[in-house]
This record gives C-alpha cells, structure tokens and sequence, in this order.
C-alpha cells in the first residue's frame, strides 16, 4: 500500500514538467536512456539522469537493464492509484463522459 | 486545455498530504468549511483555509456557495487528465487487470 511519503515522493516527481514530459516520451513505448537524451537536446545527459532517478525512486518508470543498454519503462499504477483514489468506479463513468462533453465544446 | 503552469499548481497542490486527506474527505460527498475544520480538530480554520485556497487556486475543488455557506466539491477532471496523459484508453483495461491482480495478491 502507498504511504504518505511515497505519495509525497510521487506528486514532488510530477510538479517539475521536464519530468512530465519524460514519461510522455515513454507512454506509448520503454526509451532508452540514449533515446531521451536524444530526445531533450537542451538538457545534458547528467541532467536527463538526475530526473530519470527521481521518476525511479518514485516508482513512476522501472528500469531494466539489457547488455549496455538501460531501458526506461513508464510504470502506469501509481497513476492507476491517483485516479482511483479520488475517482471511484461509480464515478469513473459520469467523469469520462464529462470529459468527452468538455472535448467536444473544444475546452 | 492544461498548461504548464496548471499541471504545477495541480502537482504542488497534491504534493500536500493535509490536502488530499481533505480531497479524501471530499470525494463521496460536498462538504462545508466548517465540516472540514470538524474532521481536521488539530488544524485552526485558518491553515484549513490555507489549504482550500490552494486545491481551489489549482482547480481541484469548485466552491459553492449558499447563503453564509461555503460548499467544498471534488473538481475530478485534473485528476482524469492525468489519468488520461499517461493511460491511453487501450492501456486502462491491462492496468486495471493488473490492479486487480495486486489487491488479490494482497499488494
């Protein structure tokens, strides 16, 4: 189970919009380290690290680690946590047809 | 639609355990300010307010209000939209199996 502190960890991690962006890069895909780097031009390699430790220690991307290679995995369930935590499942329906309203008068 | 500076405020709001105790607290039904400063004996009205003002400035709770009332609601969309960045709808139905999984296996 989530503890304060790991929540804590979770919420810091995503209020910077670097970090944000990273695991917008690995939504769809893992990345490599390499990938990112090549993917954020403005930010040095030691800087794309420092924010890839910080979504680790928060458990918000899982590496794993293929010959030289360390490939970034973006970890769904702490923002499975979020959403259920403040969205339970009876409302989960009216919330995702608010939301396709809301798409659809262009807000 | 989002911008940067109102993912910030949303993450920093959050980042706050006292504020999602009070989103906690806020998630089944609207309450009062004078019902939050109730369930919250050890913070004055002033730090609770404190507090409303942040989750209200970061759009994560609508203020009603009713005569000399203060209602306090649940905004849900910022937290659908961040379940939505980064769980697409093909997604949500594997991590919801693997959330499943977990709570059987007593995670």
């Amino acid at each position: 189970m989530s503890t304060r502190i790991d929540n804590d960890k979770i919420f810091k991690a995503l209020a910077n919009a670097t970090r944000r962006d990273l695991l917008d890069c690995l939504k769809d895909q893992p990345q490599t380290t390499g990938q990112l780097c090549e993917a954020f031009p403005v930010l040095d390699r030691c800087t794309v690290m420092q924010h890839l430790k910080v979504l680790e220690d928060s458990d918000l991307i899982i590496i794993r680690r293929e010959g030289r290679e360390r490939w970034n995995h973006l970890n769904p369930m702490p923002i499975k946590h979020i959403h259920d935590r403040w969205i339970g499942a009876y409302a989960a329906h009216a919330v995702d047809l608010i939301g396709r309203m809301q798409m659809d008068m262009g807000d």
